[in-house]
This record gives C-alpha cells, structure tokens and sequence, in this order.
C-alpha cells in the first residue's frame, strides 16, 4: 500500500484548513492509479500531526509513503521541521520508505502554471 | 504596454523573498510574448510593496496590469488586503486596466501539479 501525505502549515483561520482537506480529497479521486491514498497533515496548529498521519498510514498497512510540503519557498520548516518529524517517524518504522519531495514552490511547472492563471 | 505583478507574503526570511524574486526573473524570460514585463511585490515585511509595485507600472506606461496573488490559500490577505490596495491604486490611475487573478492555490492545475511532484 502506497499513502500520499501533503503537509501544509496549518492556519488558525479554519477555512485555510478546510481548503487543503478539500484539495487532499480532489487528490485522492485523480489519484487512485497512484496511490491507495491521500492524506493531508499540518506541521502547526491544525490537526492531525504529521506523526499522527504518518502513524495513520502504518497501522492501515502503508509499505511506502510520499510526504509531499505543500509550501511556496524553502524555509525551515521545509528545510527542517518536516523532515524533522519524517525521520523520527522513519526510525519507529524502518520497514516502511517515507521519502519527501520538492515542495510545492519548486516544482517547474510553477512558471507555466502561473502564466496560464494570468492569462498570458 | 501589459505587466505581470506577481504578489507574495514577504518572509523575513531574506532567501525566501529572493525565491520569489528568482522566480520573477524566470517568468519575465517565459511571458515575453504575453507581458512587456514581469515584476513581485510583497505584502508585508519585504520591498517593493504592492503600491509602489503599482506605481512604478504606471511610469513605465503600462495600460494594464494583471495582478496574480502568490498565495496557497484564500485568507485575508487575498479576499482583503491585496484587493484593497489595488483598488487604492487603481483609484489614483482610472486610465490603467488593473485586474487580480485568482490566487495560485485555487489554479484548477495544481492537483495534477502535487501528483506529478509526488512522481504518481
């Protein structure tokens, strides 16, 4: 079993959380080719942990997870927090690959995806 | 003449702020058949800010402006506070066509973005 988990930030205002639930079950519907499933975690804030997610994905037999940083630039929280909390769940878990991927921000259809938004 | 203003938070992180800097410069050498120039402002915390960004638009001689919001999420920042200080600006410049396009988290492209990063 294959879990893809996006992690955002997490926000006090509850509708910023609500948008990446959403945008979590938009992925799992395109995505079931690829992945058994898809997650959302927040690093802050909102629920659930990513320990508690990644732990999710274990106990429902996951033998590799994607950790996706749904984040616009590399700050340390991208740097460091969430590859942070990925490690420690890593070594409670050896048997099962977590590997995290660029963040949102780096990917290189960015500069198109924007110029598509504007119009040009 | 038609300009791109890409418009992020600001970090007090400097190299976060040069990312989007960075990013600007390659969208300028994308966008060259649909805008004359591709320029970031911030909202907050990093200069120019959104005004000046603004301002120095309309002496290049721009007759529109297309403003893209380089957000993840809807908070007030996109619903409030960019649109209010367009509209601040746009009030002092009738003769300038300035419009905000919805914010990149909202792009219909950004689900097919997130499986591509995650490799699924």
């Amino acid at each position: 079993m294959k879990s893809l988990l996006l992690v955002a930030h997490g926000s006090r205002r509850e509708a910023s959380n609500d948008e990446v639930r959403a945008l979590t079950a938009r992925l799992a519907d395109r995505a079931r080719d690829a992945f058994d499933e898809v997650i959302c975690a927040f690093l802050e804030i909102a629920e659930p942990s990513i320990p508690d997610a990644l732990q999710g994905c274990v106990e429902r037999g996951a033998r590799e997870v994607v950790v996706l940083p749904y984040f616009l630039s590399a700050g340390r929280h991208v740097a460091e927090d969430i590859p942070r909390e990925v490690r420690s769940k890593q070594l409670e878990h050896p048997q099962v690959r977590m590997r995290i991927t660029s963040y949102l921000g780096a990917a290189e259809q960015v500069p198109e995806l924007i110029l598509e938004l504007a119009g040009g």
